[in-house]
């Protein structure tokens, strides 16, 4: 389709819709569209014909429709939507879910808006987050461009947040080298933000993509930057912090990564150095792998990343919930985890977590290993 | 005993005759003088009545007996010749063992030479070993000094090797709080080893105390310091190593403390720092725990270190032999591993693993967990 074609398209134009009133990640929204289709998802949300929740959710706005604007907008940028619909559509490896009656609303996107010419599944087929603080030091800025130059040489793309600091060294580095990175946004594709890197991600669009699941117009805002850092961990197969404090955005695309199974992995630093706590706190308290390299990286991140069985794992566990999905996301991705370590990491009681376990092997999602628990392959 | 009757008298002579000969650990004579006293192996030595291995051991030195001068050299520096006779002796929390094969002599010294005032086992009841390079930098001096001095002001003593770069460091800031501190020698204790170091050894010696298994006279050489090493991480409730290289004699130190169940620490560095090459590895391959306060090394060698039981487990696993006894070394202090892990850690196949846990368990040294196996307390 031209572009004049795409914002023609009642589909098209219902997804930039749903995608402007929605305004980020909303599980229930994912999985109507899912179920009915974008058009009478619209539909549905214009004339207030919702759950109770989803009614609540897309009240505020859902009598705004900028979306051929939008798309146009977008278009003029070099860029477009991109939805279940397209061929690009990443493999999401990651698992909505939504225990302990908590709304986690860490699924995937509705649609991605990206400016860029490249495929968003070629860039984000083998792909390392590099992420940090933004009041790197020398010794960060410099380890940043090392590690990540030398994964964008080998290929991999950089995948970051386009902050100062760590973010921008990052995708510098793989700029740097002729390589390819991605930076996701917490606004609209259309603000360059922050403003001091307008150039760089007018760079990184021409060798990559800017990615955003805000529709054009939409403001940075805190709780848009912890949805960003889901899409950070889950575009990549790795996730490696540089310098971060413990209580740091770079620490929270990591309990992400994490969460998603990904390889996390951390840079030590000097001990008397602020920028290095966090990450030689997570690396003292196994929540990341100490890297020194990308070749230190490599081996972390290479295994997995194996697109055409994921959309397989994601269909497949749709179908637990409660304590069963709780235990099945604790299982980690490669390796065992002992029944203490499971209860740990799921906050779900040993005893349950034993009746749990002998469920999902039942059911062919786990099986008992020599050191604990085990993913069923 | 007055010092003069001390080398009258006849079975510390022989202890200083047998210290002299043996020149450095040797399991097989401990083991004689365990069972007939150091006055009948001394006579044994001397009229080469041995078993082959002891009688090659000790023919080159037999004909020497220096214990008198010895005795009273150690003595005019204001130290002593302690035995396994003394209520000062430590409890030796680790396992002679001579497996596969391999004559590996890291069983407890056979006595030591001790200057200083206070009691052995005093020294040691609650000690870290703060080790590293000799080429440590401005960073890695900084740190041990803030690491060894804030222990040393929580009462903790700092054992190390007496070298240049981190040893003298760790020692020199436990001298500098009025805190305690042993440095364990590869020669003798009359000889001033490095002799940069000679003033630093008195201050050591008047506020802790310089040890050696090797008795005066005897010069430091290669598999001296290998030994010394062994004996530092087998004084010790646990390890740190502040900067070293890969192949170091501090991470020699580090295998011989996680060889005896010590909590083996590092502290992390700049990935860009050669002399923190050595720790970020050890940590990164999970062959030490990363820490960057003292309080993280409380937390690590706190809870060990309760002499009274030990004595026992030495005498208990006396008993074990061949696969039994690497499978049973291979057990962690605490906490559990699997059977995977006890083949890869012990080199015993995996069959042959189950079958010596069986019996392990039997005769009460051992006990299943959920997560593996571990040992009987």
């Amino acid at each position: 389709m031209t572009s004049v074609e795409v914002w023609r398209n009642p589909r098209v134009l219902a997804w930039a819709y749903l995608s402007k009133v929605v305004q980020g990640p909303c599980a229930p929204l994912t999985k109507l569209v899912e179920e009915v289709g974008p058009e009478e998802a619209a539909r549905a949300v214009r004339e207030r014909d919702l759950s109770e929740y989803l009614g609540e959710r897309t009240v505020a706005r859902a009598h705004v429709n900028t979306a051929a604007q939008d798309i146009e907008l977008v278009a003029q940028m070099g860029g477009r939507l991109v939805t279940p619909d397209d061929d690009e559509w990443p493999a999401w490896r990651m698992l909505a879910f939504d225990g302990l009656g908590h709304a986690r609303t860490d699924g995937p996107p509705l649609a991605l808006w990206v400016v860029g010419s490249r495929s968003l599944a070629d860039l984000t087929d083998r792909a390392v987050s590099v992420v940090g603080t933004r009041a790197a030091s020398g010794y960060g800025e410099h380890v940043t461009g090392e590690i990540a130059g030398d994964l964008a040489v080998d290929g991999w793309t950089i995948i970051s947040g386009a902050a100062f600091g760590i973010d921008g060294a990052a995708h510098r580095a793989a700029l740097g080298v002729g390589g390819r990175t991605v930076a996701v946004l917490a606004c609209g594709v259309d603000r360059a933000y922050p403003a001091g890197h307008a150039r760089l991600l007018r760079q990184i669009s021409q060798n990559g993509a800017v990615v955003s699941e805000y529709a054009p117009g939409i403001s940075p805002a805190k709780h848009r930057f912890l949805a960003r850092n889901r899409l950070v961990a889950a575009l990549s197969d790795g996730l490696v912090v540089v310098e971060a404090g413990w209580r740091s955005g770079a620490r929270n695309t990591a309990t992400w990564g994490r969460r998603m199974g990904r390889p996390v992995m951390a840079v030590p630093g000097p001990v008397t150095s602020v920028s290095s706590t966090g990450c030689n706190r997570m690396i003292r308290e196994g929540e990341a792998r100490l890297v020194a390299r990308a070749v230190d990286v490599v081996e972390e991140a290479g295994p997995v990343g194996l697109g055409a069985c994921d959309e397989e794992v994601v269909r497949e566990t749709d179908s637990l919930e409660g304590n069963a999905l709780l235990v099945y996301e604790a299982l980690p991705a490669r390796g065992s985890q002992s029944v203490p370590g499971l209860s740990e990491e799921s906050g779900v009681p040993i005893g349950t977590v034993r009746a749990v376990l002998a469920q999902l092997e039942l059911d062919a999602f786990a099986v008992p290993t020599e050191e604990g628990w085990a993913r069923s392959r």
